[in-house]
């Protein structure tokens, strides 16, 4: 295989300047010609662990995310892909499990790489293992000021679903959470859905579950199984995530015999389909997804390689609600629709 | 920071036995705890970029796939993730978004990289473009003899969808499916559906979809709209995926007046769920994702640096019938079932 020195000997240059070719350093215009002839007629291939070592970055952005296996977070890993390949970066995705060990991890790999920097997503406390040369972004949760942070306006999500719920026509209010040490966005969508009921005077109440993830969909279940026998105690659910939301509806139809949205209405939040042209059942709030995978990059970018760069650190992304057939509005529309039809 | 002169004289070690115990190189026991202490000691942090330019193998496997933006896919990424990890290995993640050029590109890359090799779902003709010192695995699509190959039993899956259609009381078949070239996996399934139904001399046809994948879900509905009006005149579907399972659903429940699973029995092709303990709605031939991901990681490895190596390179995996609620037998238990409650 074709190495430097091949190529220095046919464009009739010397090795330092092919170096400085391959490493973005400026040559003459004349030289350089020279140089891209040469890699073409040779089809040298530079090496990049040796660039790596000699510019002392890789091009490499590691994602660290809980899980792949979602929606938000299949949706999120594809647009950031999309802003990072704009970029000339290429992702290398850590899948953590929601494991701490594994989140220390990659972050010891990111640094031993050289890597342009981190974006992650992480409900861990991996403060103290940040250090000032390594470019890190996070997605919804906070960790300093030195860390530029992007999410989604949880608070307003809560508020916004509270105030739909009520709008349409629901008068008892109850919200679907899971406990999550350290998920500042569960916590914040709480806030939100409390404080505009608190404000309209509405009757609500806070199921928060504070078992394991895998035996949710089962507490849930048993929940609308023992309250939704003879009466409805609460005709309007805000359901924290999607999945939630998910949860609720099964259990809503396999256990009960209430109808949605007649009966009881409901929201999620995320709005993250499936696959790109998914057609939404569950009325949601949306996070604007490909808006946070844009400005991640554009942050992380900024921050060059020095983490302490940035100075506006907080980014708070508006939502948005989207109706689809667990509330009222929605579905009555459609009826007509069809019936013009 | 420390470099490896400092853990050289911490160990009271060479520079070159350091350099040895940190490319895997066996040493002496004794120097091996000296050296680690004073890793350890000095906080050192390798340098990868180094390392890799020594052993010319970085740990990385660049997985190629169309898209991470549906279930099928973002499963197997995460289950590919886990058999990675359980290696040392890293997943560099390379959403081609369907595009030939950024195909080769990371073709490219991972020669750039020297990484330990690449997995890929690829339907684009990449072939030439293979060199014989980078080890590759393809999942579905079939490259030439040296090139491993694992794939779902997709022929026998067609078989079995129509089979259990008609065991279940369907009487007139039709296939939903697109035309994509290379695509090996919808082919098969295809000529199993049609193999099966040949057979068993039962009616049936194939709705082959030339058209766009954005379009397709409108030209679905079209389909169902325009020739499900007075009379049924396919009561068995099989959709070549989950996917176009999803469409006919949505299709045969907004646009017409028959029942799924009492007049209309739909299957699909996946099994895959959105997140980990999602319920599945659609009846549907399941991949067996996780053994996909376990074999293609373990093929990879035993390859090692040759290409060449591979001698058993087909690898046909078993799916499975799982039903939900849009097949007979599985209503009938549940409703059974809920009647015992």
């Amino acid at each position: 295989m074709a190495n430097m020195n091949d190529v220095a000997k046919i464009a009739g240059v010397s090795r330092g300047t092919v170096s400085n070719y391959i490493n973005g350093v400026k040559i003459k215009k004349e030289s350089q010609k020279k140089v891209e002839q040469a890699i073409q007629e040779l089809d040298y291939v530079p090496n990049q662990a040796a660039r790596a070592l000699k510019t002392q970055k890789s091009n490499y952005v590691v994602f660290i995310l809980p899980t792949i296996w979602t929606p938000f977070f299949s949706e999120l890993t594809y647009y950031l892909q999309l802003e990072l390949n704009k970029c000339g970066l290429k992702m290398l995705l850590c899948n953590s499990q929601d494991d701490y060990i594994q989140e220390l991890e990659y972050i010891r790999m990111a640094q031993e790489q050289k890597v342009t920097g981190i974006i992650t997503i992480s409900y861990s406390d991996i403060t103290p293992y940040l250090t000032a040369n390594l470019p890190i972004v996070s997605i919804e949760r906070y960790f300093d000021d030195t860390v530029p942070f992007i999410t989604s306006d949880n608070f307003g999500g809560g508020q916004l679903a509270a105030q739909k719920l009520q709008e349409l026509g629901s008068q008892r209010l109850l919200m679907v959470v899971r406990k999550i040490s350290h998920n500042l966005g569960l916590q914040e969508r709480q806030n939100g859905f409390i404080s505009y009921c608190q404000k309209a005077h509405m009757p609500f109440d806070v199921y928060l579950d504070e078992g394991n993830s895998a035996g949710f969909r089962a507490r849930v279940f048993r929940f609308f199984e023992n309250n939704y026998q003879a009466n409805i105690p609460y005709d309007g659910i805000f359901a924290a995530t999607d999945r939630y939301a998910d949860y609720c509806y099964d259990a809503l139809v396999q256990k009960t015999q209430w109808h949605l949205p007649e009966d009881i209405q409901l929201i999620g939040f995320d709005g993250s389909k499936s696959y790109q042209n998914e057609a939404l059942k569950i009325s949601t709030i949306r996070q604007p997804v490909a808006q946070i995978a844009e400005l991640s990059v554009a942050e992380l970018i900024k921050l060059g390689s020095d983490r302490k760069k940035s100075k506006k650190t907080k980014y708070i992304l508006p939502i948005t609600f989207l109706a689809a057939q667990t509330t009222r509005e929605k579905r009555k529309k459609n009826e007509e629709k069809k019936r013009r039809q």
